[in-house]
């Protein structure tokens, strides 16, 4: 294992995990392209919560940098970009699972798909791989 | 299920869980309730992340408004006051076990007890409900 960097507030994950996750934008836009196929930057701008461009650049360049999401070239469209999770941004799959059971038992005036939230509850491990194959499958694609 | 507030974001569960956790610090503090026997404001300030007097003072009132930990008088010291998770917050255990397999994973730098570590990962539902008892235990008997 590495020594702590510099950088570093401490060696716990659980700090070291926020230093990357820990805002109100970042797991929003992991989101979009993990459960919403958003992968455009326009699509991804137009999501609910109205996430601003400089907010959303800002972000996708530091996800970039961390390796939890790649860019590539558009395929039909040379001045567009595509936006994918890697698969350390597919093994935050857990996390989110986890926001969205936490959001919808503890915060009123959430919403999720009764069917989704399901298979969530009551079938965890089967929906996780069954999402990481539908992942790992569009980013081989690419 | 109520309708969404003028406040809130969207009703997605993750987007509200965020407005709530999407920080750098309110989940160290309660790593520090959850797995460090912290309890009183002198503890949680002496972190290894270096947390500042005025960012503690401000996430330990918002936690409280949100329901994920109580503040009780200290029965020793009339000036102090002791903090513990509530039910709502100790609902965050999953999420909390996520951000450590991920952060050990993905993060270079990052150590945690291997005893623990294996626990998380081989018997996570035992680890959970362990975890969960300890804790509804702490609270009942302040």
């Amino acid at each position: 294992m590495k020594k702590s960097s510099k950088s570093q507030r401490s060696t716990c994950p659980i700090a070291n995990s926020l230093d990357i996750l820990g805002d109100r934008w970042s797991l929003i836009i992991i989101r979009d392209l993990m459960f919403r196929e958003k992968h455009e930057y326009g699509e991804l701008l137009n999501s609910e919560e109205g996430i601003s461009t400089s907010v959303l650049a800002t972000r996708l360049e530091q996800l970039q940098c961390t390796g939890i999401i790649k860019k590539s070239n558009h395929p039909n469209d040379q001045k567009k970009y595509r936006y994918h999770l890697t698969e350390k941004g597919i093994d935050l799959m857990p996390l989110m699972i986890d926001l969205v059971l936490w959001g919808t038992q503890h915060v009123p005036g959430t919403m999720a798909p009764p069917d989704i939230l399901n298979a969530m509850k009551n079938d965890r491990e089967g929906f996780i791989k069954m999402m990481e194959q539908k992942l790992l499958h569009e980013m081989a694609s690419e």
